[in-house]
């Protein structure tokens, strides 16, 4: 018996139809052809895939399990997405909602290298919680992207990424930007000695990539940010498998709420690919994510279950210091809280708000 | 005034809402942040997304057209789509449904370089609909495809594709499939003279398809597929750009995932890229988009507005010999008809089952 993944779909559909619906997914993540017309026996054996269970869920609603020969896959990420949801994503009433892999595909992908631990140490954390923060509106050039940069690190944060829309702009191109932020982060003393790490948003194509991450390496930074939709799954795993010393921390960008459940993209398949954290929308935020995903996600993205090195959960997406203790309790302290536009409408404060941020977490202690 | 391109998405919400949805997604879109914390004139100006029409579609269904700053994108095809959909893409109720582009916008992305009428000459055609089939099922090794591709070559077939789930698995590694297709195919003699041209699928990260396609230029093959969704639109365009003489077909495997409309995602925006055919779809097939959306989706790749050289739209997923007439009565002879398991379903009769679609093809004359 070779190895298999199970791909596990929910569907919305009527009771007499659930059954042609599952059999033709399964031949449609796979061979895509009828089945009636292959002759070949290792093809019919081990290629085509097979529905595992189909389980009513009530409401409409089905889940169905296939199962699918890990060797359609091999080792390439960008071939497990298409294996997985491929042509089934064109297909409006169905989402994929979760994954189970072999071992040795487990392995073979490797998971984060720095991690929970990583991204602890690299600000000198023990055990807290982590704090986080963005550089934004694009727009402003990199001499003013750096002035908040250095009051973000006057009031004590830990990270300090370029917001998503960041890129390699005219009006702040990533060379300047990583100039001027590294330097106004270099000329901030801090009580603990601990610097603030920066954490440069990569964009472009691999090789544009590859070149941000050579410039923030010989600029002394170790922690980037990338879109794993973006920029392709399989280019996402060669950046990290190629950057041993580098931390990612992945961004959800276009990843879309409805079709691949947000716990399995998010928390497990960026984790998989290497991602040592992940950015997602809290519950009560600007975003429609519920409370349960937000867990299920956090839960999937820390859970030691497989061998992977725990990824760092980070809520996000319109979070206010007012919210920490909260987000505490829900989340527990292996976290990363970011709060990016609310320190921003401190203004000419955003050294105490951000003190305030800061303040909270670090004499959060859990009830 | 600077160029600014102009983003259309669909809402569904109540008519109270609109107004401070349509605001936000324009925020959301450029500054991410509020506007009333923002103190930079140029961003104000020029960065923020401006909300420029709210219209009512009736049904609760609202179109919102936001202008955004062509700077925040530059020439990065992975920008376009952060800024057009990323973070909305998290909103279930938002679709992307069109965007229109200044005119260096479209000149630095380029279209396709070959387009139909290069597709046409390839395969010696003046100005007919093109046949392409595809080799499945996967699992099969490459002589068993090799096999196909010859009898497919036999009844006359223009273009042979690579079904997209093959990649380069160990069953049937790229380099062995192009070695024994392309073999198969210099095996066959065609009363034209003109061979069937065979289009592999290219799979993994962005230098692994560079490797691919000198494979694929070492053997005399100058058109393959690929999946411009998974392998990222930045990737995706740097392979077409560095590779002049290559043809590209993009497939458009995980496309449905992202909730952009298919018109715009595969018909305009994959072409904007460099997709000199598009594989979609069409009704009444194993999926479900309707007549309007793939005439829609046609026009959009077809369209000579803009500049761009035409991309060839190419209907399939479930098509069959008998509906050819009606395919082309309806996509006219600017088109590529694909059809693959029906002809595979015909087994020893599989030469006989392809030249009767090609011939349906070639003797077709306009109503």
């Amino acid at each position: 018996m070779h190895p298999r993944l199970q791909a596990i779909y929910h569907i919305h559909c009527d009771a007499r139809s659930i059954d042609a619906r599952a059999h033709a997914i399964a031949a449609e993540q796979s061979v895509e052809m009828p089945l009636a017309a292959i002759d070949d026996a290792f093809v019919l054996e081990e290629i085509a895939g097979r529905v595992d269970a189909i389980t009513d869920k009530q409401g409409g609603l089905f889940e169905v399990r296939v199962s699918l020969s890990a060797e359609t896959v091999g080792h390439d990420p960008g071939q497990l997405l298409n294996m997985l949801f491929g042509n089934t994503s064109l297909h409006r009433d169905v989402v994929l909602h979760d994954v189970e892999l072999p071992r040795d595909m487990l392995e073979a992908f490797g998971g984060p290298r720095h991690g929970l631990a990583g991204l602890r140490r690299r600000v000198g954390a023990r055990a807290r919680a982590l704090t986080c923060t963005a550089l934004k509106p694009q727009g402003l050039p990199a001499s003013g992207l750096a002035a908040l940069a250095r009051g973000f690190a006057q009031g004590g944060i830990d990270y300090i990424k370029d917001d998503h829309g960041l890129a390699d702009q005219a009006y702040s191109p990533f060379a300047d930007r990583l100039a001027a932020v590294t330097a106004a982060l270099r000329s901030v003393e801090r009580p603990d000695g601990n610097p603030a790490c920066y954490v440069p948003s990569l964009s472009g194509d691999l090789d544009a990539m590859r070149a941000q991450i050579a410039a923030a390496t010989a600029a002394d930074v170790d922690t980037v940010m990338a879109a794993p939709v973006i920029m392709g799954f399989a280019n996402f795993h060669r950046l990290v498998r190629e950057s041993p010393a580098i931390a990612f921390i992945a961004h959800p960008t276009m990843g879309g709420a409805a079709r691949i459940a947000p716990p399995l993209l998010i928390g497990k398949l960026f984790r998989l690919l290497g991602a040592d954290a992940v950015v997602f929308p809290n519950h009560g935020g600007r975003f429609g994510y519920s409370p349960d995903t937000c867990r299920a996600l956090a839960r999937a993205a820390l859970d030691e279950r497989e061998g992977l090195r725990p990824c760092v959960p980070v809520p996000a997406g319109g979070m206010t210091t007012d919210r920490v203790r909260e987000m505490l309790d829900f989340y527990g302290v292996d976290v990363m809280l970011l709060i990016g536009g609310a320190l921003l409408e401190a203004r000419e404060r955003l050294v105490e708000a951000t003190a305030a941020f800061v303040g909270e977490v670090r004499g959060y202690a859990p009830k």
